[in-house]
């Protein structure tokens, strides 16, 4: 997976559990796309302490992952549902069937 | 919700994320049901010492709850699934739904 991909998945879940300065700081790479140097001015720190801090912050998500596994259950289960969905999709309509079909775009087909 | 199973809920989301001394103790208590007094003895300390321990693990899993709301997602999505599981279920069975019931209990009816 794509590395800005992979970690702005990972702030989806995990985000909550950093400090304050932690999510300004990776928000503003990698969310709002601003260079160290930008970064590094707005905080008034050096460009490697801004580069240090997001290094911390994405290996602190990485080992969230490695202990709770929800990114890789969350991408296993869409890929489920997902797959439910097209073999739905292929039955005849129905009320039934229609109904079903909006309960699993709910919880996370896409 | 009862509280040894809503504890022990949190404790099946967020228990990776305790320390060993943590997990212990919270699995003697709930999940192998030792009394405050056998796990003092287990650990040699006092029976005060293991129920702030136990106060403080459990206000911890609360914490993660709070801010990452797993277990009140994983509860609600299980409800969704559950109801599409009986509406699917009362359709005439073919190949294809009972594939998609399959898929659905895999991603967490019950």
């Amino acid at each position: 997976m794509e590395k800005i991909l992979q970690m702005t998945l990972l702030y989806d879940f995990y985000g909550e559990l950093l400090t304050e300065r932690q999510k300004s700081v990776f928000e503003l790479y990698y969310l709002n796309d601003l260079s160290l140097n930008e970064i590094s001015e707005e905080y008034n720190i050096t460009r490697q302490a801004v580069r240090d801090m997001l290094k911390r912050t994405e290996k602190l998500l990485l080992r969230f992952e490695a202990k709770l596994l929800l990114v890789e259950r969350f991408l296993s289960q869409k890929e489920t549902v997902n797959k439910a969905v097209d073999i739905l999709a292929g039955l005849k309509s129905t009320e039934e069937i229609s109904k079903v079909l909006d309960m699993l775009l709910e919880i996370g087909g896409s």
